[in-house]
């Protein structure tokens, strides 16, 4: 999104980790946020010294500003050109098992930096957060842990480097990161949460406490076990930029503990396919797109829902022509065609009007059929016992 | 203590479980502490029963009215007249390796309790509490655990039906626990530990959280492995009065989780030294009789600051008599004297002015040097294997 489409009445976004509610039909302005959480703007400057260092092109969700704010990108790359450690971490709320399109956009990127730096990776399931914000048993989220599991690892992660873990199972299964979650929670008082995250007197000691919980595999000490007793590796968080405020308090007590501060990297929001006034959300069928739906259930959305930049006749439209940033199947194109000639041209032939609405929703959904199709395809393989080797604590292969 | 002694002030008494103040030189109103937290006094009906229903005397502690109250106690019976199992849970907070005098009394009574009902028994120790509360780090506590386990094991407990846990080993080593945990969390709100433990705005947020980790043990299903699968097995718990806001708390929200509600015995305060308006803290070494006091050190404490309730000169002792009600020594052997035709004897002597408090003293130093040094004989025995079988999570033998 470029610089000048970013406009009015930001004051009236609503970003944290429970709600994303933009007034404008472009969404959330992210520079504003970036302004607001005092987070750094992924520039072309940090795009060219990442592909200069790895000596190859950043993905397309960098290149567009789907990632787009930073905290110490430049101290991660200055570690991996001095050929010292890091770690990703990175995570899912569990709260159901249709996983939809916006929750892939973490996890493609997270893919890509440990495809590219070759680095371990650990991956938190919060089943308890889910079980403590909604009305599902501790049993069910434990459960839909391990079934969203099977959709993370048709990411494509590497089994040798990568932990993915239920809370339940893990706070209840390691000393060392309850210590840290402790350790955390004592530094970090009601009131801190009161503001950060908009909790008051009614709300229930489980959520007050949760947020250290979030924080607390910031911290390699976190994992004895996964990374072999090395309690100082620094850390790389991918994330959307709504998840900020537990970093910002985990960057908060980090030095107080010792600890050092993650860095991180944010994505947007995915739109609804009502528009990006909000993000995709599973709780509303008719905003997503998920993992499990048919050719059809995708091609049926698409051309129902998904909202359109274009004019109301097609003379006007031709005369007009259409509008990229609220047009919802431009958007989700610029998440998932990876070619960037042939975005570059519909972008212009629909801003022009040469293209109508129509042809646009055509090339998106062959685009997730083709995506959905092949994670399907993937995910079909994933056995439970899959699951079980990516979820169990062990040490992962890597040189410190 | 008879009801006609306990008297004035009883709103200036504060009782929570960091804090036991009384402005009467003899003690917290207990009475009126009945009345307040709405427990039942443990009357003569229930001590008959008691001795009924188990074929032999009450200890001492109950007799004489150390243990003062309950809730649900006629269940308990009920269930062990009925062969129904039940399970033992007490504890204690491992702030300093010196454990005190008023430390025993709870692991004496649970212990005659467990070899009186022959039950299963759970201790926890709260090295996460104590980390939280005091200027120690989680090493320092989780190590203390260990070192007053020594202690706890020391006064005789049967290893076959006893684990005992440090709470960073078990929260951080089992799923079910950490869960019900959650599931206590779910319910109990920041305005509701506000009330019942004081918090406020400046508390941080692990003390916050940390009631339902307290709370959690009082349900069999926080021990799978311990209980063998038995998820729904009535609790008993014998703990200081200050301690019972947590299980009135823990009481409150069981019905909504479908867990039974526990059973409590409360015993008084042990008063310090200078004392019965506070009680003995290992803080105020000078307030202390310590566990590992030597025979010397035993001696000198008692001659030089248990406070006396004796007259200024002979004269008026012989003429006023004692008072028995204030007098530290008296109320010490209250707890420590065995033989109650002795202790009533003395009680007569010491009121009448025929006894001086010097005589009461020696009899106390004498009781103390042997009950202290048993103590060590018998820690002194106990090795890090041992502590290990006690704290290992195990199926504890017992038929349900």
């Amino acid at each position: 999104m470029a610089e000048q489409d970013i406009i009015i009445h930001p004051e009236e976004d609503i970003v944290d980790p429970w709600t994303v509610k933009s007034s404008s039909d472009k969404g959330v302005d992210y520079n504003k946020l970036i302004e607001k959480f005092g987070s750094m703007k992924i520039d072309e400057e940090l795009i060219k010294r990442m592909e200069r260092v790895t000596g190859k092109p950043v993905h397309h969700f960098i290149r567009r500003g789907i990632f787009f704010s930073h905290r110490e990108m430049h101290h991660i790359l200055d570690l991996y050109e001095k050929k010292q450690p890091f770690y990703l971490y990175t995570g899912r709320g569990p709260s159901s098992d249709a996983m939809h399109l916006g929750h892939l956009v973490p996890f493609i990127c997270t893919r890509w930096l440990q495809e590219t730096f070759d680095v371990p990776l650990v991956i938190q399931l919060t089943d308890d957060e889910k079980f403590l914000w909604k009305d599902l048993t501790a049993e069910e989220t434990h459960k839909l842990a391990y079934e969203n599991a099977k959709d993370i690892i048709a990411c494509g992660f590497d089994l040798d480097k990568t932990f993915i873990f239920s809370d339940f199972d893990y706070v209840g299964g390691c000393t060392d990161f309850y210590k840290n979650i402790c350790r955390i929670q004592k530094l970090v008082t009601f009131n801190q949460v009161k503001g950060i995250f908009g909790f008051d007197d009614s709300t229930c000691i489980g959520k007050v406490g949760f947020p250290a919980i979030q924080a607390a595999p910031s911290f390699s000490s976190s994992f004895p076990l996964i990374f072999g007793g090395h309690t100082k590796v620094p850390c790389l968080i991918p994330c959307a930029i709504d998840q900020d405020p537990y970093f910002r308090m985990t960057r908060d007590v980090a030095p107080r503990l010792q600890f050092l501060k993650p860095a991180l990297l944010h994505s947007v929001f995915f739109p609804a396919l009502q528009g990006a006034q909000s993000k995709m959300s599973s709780s509303e069928p008719t905003s997503s797109i998920f993992l499990t739906d048919s050719q059809k259930d995708i091609k049926d959305k698409i051309n129902k829902y998904a909202y359109s930049g274009g004019q109301a006749t097609v003379e006007e439209h031709k005369e007009k022509g259409g509008d990229c940033e609220v047009d919802v199947s431009y958007q989700y194109l610029r998440f998932f065609m990876d070619d960037d000639a042939k975005l570059e041209q519909l972008r212009k032939d629909y801003t022009s009007g040469e293209l109508l609405t129509g042809h646009l929703k055509k090339e998106l959904i062959t685009v997730l059929q083709k995506l959905v199709g092949e994670h399907q395809e993937r995910k079909a393989k994933i056995t439970d016992a899959d699951v079980k080797k990516f979820m169990t604590p062990r040490k992962l292969n890597y040189k410190y």
